[in-house]
């Protein structure tokens, strides 16, 4: 490769952008298009309910942003406020009472929920089919194995993604830095369901420099501000940085990174957007589902 | 190194074998003592429940080693056979019924069940506390979220055989060769809830050459005869091959692996005794809790 080249890919600024926000505007608008179809066709409307436990600013704030964007796609909302006091069992028994309703189509419980709350067997009482936020033991195993089901929502919006921007992760060396429940490990069975082989890194891996120098795929998901130095970077490999950290920086330094990456997602506007349109189009498919309508139809 | 010492090395002829029979006997032992324990404590013997479709000639006979097995080790059999020309309804049924009924404490549904069934549907009818085989959707995410709940089996014999030869994972890079349901994708989770950096390579994978020669714990889960060149071992890697094909032969050139390998599996006597001792252990744990007394008390 020629210095010119080299140099023109050095000053591209933004055309190996992957751009988080338009396609989530994409998606959700077909999403409310969805929900209108579903008004239409069923006189109902599709219904998130939101379970919130004590107040954490945080949590209020997402929970409610949430809710105005459920709004604005035509869905509509059930909110259950709860006690940072409620026990297990209590939580427990409000989500039942949730995933046994009919009129509601998806449920969300917002975490944490406080350490004196097992947070599993909360999250176990929301009936797979109304697990839009896919955090329950049958949505992973799916994910895991293949088989229909919701998947975890920024690992959705991550697979979403990269599928817009036609990478083909076939054989592709894919470095998962990070391993919650909710991120690392679903969006790795993902990319491993896609045929990438997949590397798993976390807090104990010895040398995640060289792992991620291997990558042709990065994703990372972790919340640690810059983790991943640029240099780090494999030319030409894509980057996926869902980590969100004060002051907007990402797990990667992106200033870096971007001159090596063909495609790279920015911190805002990559994999942020994502989530919360994966969320809403998922509660219009359980809903499109539970109405007995076939989805996509 | 000294040439004294590679040779002292070479020649050591068994010392560096991971002796799967041995281990499987001790585990095999303790839990006929447990098995007794609970008979004379509660008056009831663990029974697991066969299921067995068609005639299958290899399916028989694993089924009824199994059974001899168990009857061994002092654990119950219940068979059910059903015709090959069974739908996946009756399947459904005839194993739903053992997961309600209270004298069956484990059921093992013995794969392939035949083209025309759904057999996730099937699996699935496996009461989570019954799954003793460890192939629930269940089970699974239980071991990718480090839960309780049961292993599948040859999954966790390996994760014992690492254990039991005091191989600490943490921190090293685990390339896992395989990703089927009950084998490699539930294995490379287990090592990663050891904090295990962990490598899922398959059929897809461009280089598998390239990632084995970093691998500091190989785990061969694939079926195919020597597809991992001994020369590919890392000198002083662990290597666990349960791959078992014609022949007695592995998915490890086993001849040239024990010569760099600081621990590897023989083919036989290493994964495979360890399967079936896991299965009936677990057999007995959950005939245990679903008795009522503790595990281990």
């Amino acid at each position: 490769m020629s210095t010119t080249t080299q140099n023109s890919e050095k000053t591209r600024p933004t055309d190996n952008l992957m751009d988080g926000t338009g396609l989530a505007r994409r998606l959700v608008q077909q999403t409310t298009e969805a929900a209108a179809d579903l008004l239409r066709r069923t006189g109902t409307a599709p219904c998130l309910a939101t379970v919130l436990v004590g107040e954490d600013p945080a949590s209020v704030t997402y929970v409610r942003m949430k809710q105005n964007r459920c709004a604005g796609a035509g869905i509509r909302s059930r909110h259950v406020a709860l006690p940072a006091s409620v026990s297990t069992a209590e939580l427990v028994d409000a989500v039942a009472v949730l995933s046994a309703d009919p009129d509601v189509h998806g449920i969300l419980l917002q975490h944490p929920v406080g350490p004196h709350i097992d947070e599993r067997a909360a999250f176990e009482a929301i009936a797979p089919e109304k697990d839009v936020d896919g955090v329950t033991m049958h949505s992973f195993a799916a994910m895991g194995f293949g088989l229909p089901g919701f998947v975890s929502c920024t690992p959705g919006g991550i697979m979403r993604l990269l599928d817009a921007y036609d990478v083909d992760l076939a054989g592709k060396h894919a470095v998962v830095v990070g391993r919650s429940a909710i991120l690392g490990k679903p969006v790795g069975m993902l990319l491993l369901g896609q045929d990438a082989t997949v590397t798993y890194c976390h807090s104990r891996t010895s040398d995640l420099p060289a792992l991620v120098r291997e990558a042709d795929v990065v994703v990372a998901a972790v919340g640690r501000p810059r983790l991943i130095a640029g240099t780090d970077v494999k030319p030409g490999a894509v980057v996926v940085d869902a980590g969100y950290n004060p002051g907007n920086v990402g797990d990667v330094d992106f200033e870096t990174a971007r001159e090596r990456a063909s495609l790279i997602t920015p911190v805002p506007g990559g994999v942020g957007p994502m989530t919360i349109a994966v969320l809403l189009e998922q509660t219009v498919t359980a809903a499109t589902r539970q109405l007995g309508l076939p989805v996509g139809g």
